[in-house]
């Protein structure tokens, strides 16, 4: 059994209310890698970096069981940079650069010891990336798990559509399923969007938890009241990380598994917010991981004898 | 076992993105009263009405087994009315007109007849009158529960404070906790706000559910994901009625089932706002509120069975 990722490997430098970094790894598919890692091996990483991306910060990732096969490395660039300022209620941010640098390059190819993964991570890239990676597998997915963004929605909605069409599970927060479906009501939203294609829908709305629709169901997973939220960075795609790595080693596609999934995933999350981009998640040992997961239940664990 | 319930009768004219209405019977005491005469007979109101408060609104109410003693009726002026817009996200409103009318000569009197009540709700109103009633009782009841607004922590924190602490549940909204704090975390709001004096603490969040703390613990209930939010006046007024009902109906004030009595809350906020004002609380029947329930236990129950 094995994880394909796609996504981004970047430097982040990131200022919130609690501090600030100037220089700190991040990316989508680091996120994911960080997470995933802790229930499955391997994780296939498909990315691009430049010749600035630290040694030891791919050693990190390789001795938790992450191939670099399908990262390209560019010689003459530099990695993917962004830069944001996140407001006090941690919802909402302000992008002060975005330096594409290798990511103009980025055209993801995937290994040929790549083929036959059974679950595929879309991370936040161009949708016509996400569709030629798709297209590349000769073996469809068991599970193909899908992240996007409101940018793509503005400026690549056809191509977005597409994909979209194509994937089991599409994860977007609250206001892109608004955006993406036209509708207020996320349970309006969510009938559209599950119309488009996919039979899954993650809306994940932040520190108010995560919604998980499919046919008529939901299924609602809250986030952890935490003391500090330190700096919020990541934290979505380190909450699919953990959906998708839980999925992948039980090997369990059903609604059921999916909310425990989504558990498993609002947990890591939870663990990603406490400190600066994935300083936390070199941290965590599973021990840690079983006992947030038991906090999550005793928080939302009630009897419901009403006699 | 009886409750008295203490707060406003009153007219609303409410304006939201899916209709408006001009002149619809509102009030906390109203929506309390609502909510908790499903689980509890009788509801000892203690109010103050005028002249224009229609008699089969009070017959209604009766028939419900609420019990008007302590509701004053003042023969020359008009009830209390608030006029209000709410924006599209439904969880912020302007307030249009505030006419005070009879609510500047509130004096609440407590009946002999309610004396001896095991289960007290203060509504929202000024912290001196709800200490009034307090200091009324002969006899301290078991539970007192305690709502109010970020008004009175502007213009009576002090006499705010004093109730506070003599209380045993106070309801509050995020912002609120903050404000009343001054902590932007809600896990060190909550911490603070328990030591001002009450055991609990609920920190409602509208459609993204409510916490309860009660010393090192928090419990988590979601409100249900609805097609439509057509109006959310009195729902928080609702859910405080579903939450003392169904803990004076069990004469259980444990905190696990103080958990029960949230999701009992929210399942009848969740019928609130599905019309303009009490319109949906005067229809529901018991069996509407054990099938909504049963859409709470759905929504949250999962499987944490992770090997």
């Amino acid at each position: 059994m094995s994880l394909i990722t796609v996504g981004t490997m970047a430097f982040d430098a990131i200022e919130t209310p609690f501090g600030k970094v100037d220089k700190i790894i991040g990316g989508s598919a680091t996120y994911v890698a960080y997470a995933a890692s802790n229930f499955i091996k391997p994780v296939q990483q498909i990315s691009i970096i430049g010749n600035d991306f630290p040694e030891n910060e791919i050693n990190e990732l390789k001795k938790r069981g992450v191939q670099m096969d399908g990262v390209e490395m560019v010689q003459d660039k530099k990695s993917f940079f962004w830069s944001g300022r996140y407001h006090l209620d941690m919802n909402s941010r302000d992008t002060l650069v975005t330096d594409l640098n290798v990511l103009e390059d980025f055209n993801p190819v995937v290994p040929d010891s790549y083929q036959g993964s059974e679950f595929l991570m879309l991370g936040n890239v161009m949708p016509k990336l996400q569709l030629s990676v798709i297209n590349q597998l000769k073996k469809r997915p068991k599970l193909i798990v899908m992240d996007t963004m409101n940018f793509w929605m503005d400026v690549a909605l056809d191509d977005l559509k597409e994909v979209i069409a194509k994937v089991d599970v599409l994860l977007v927060n609250d206001s892109e399923a608004r955006q993406l479906s036209g509708e207020f009501s996320l349970v309006k939203a969510a009938r559209k969007i599950l119309s488009m294609g996919p039979s899954y829908l993650i809306i994940k709305k932040g520190e108010h938890g995560a919604l998980l629709f499919h046919k008529n169901h939901v299924f609602f997973a809250p986030a952890l009241p935490l003391e500090d939220v330190f700096d919020p960075t990541g934290a979505g795609d380190t909450f699919a990380g953990g959906f998708i790595g839980h999925l992948a080693k039980t090997k369990d596609i059903s609604f059921d598994n999916m909310k425990t999934a989504i558990i498993v995933g609002s947990a890591l999350a939870s663990f990603c917010v406490e400190k600066f981009g994935p300083d936390r998640m070199k941290e965590i040992t599973s021990k840690d991981i079983e006992e947030r997961i038991s906090e999550f239940v005793q928080l939302v664990n009630f009897d419901i004898d009403l006699v």
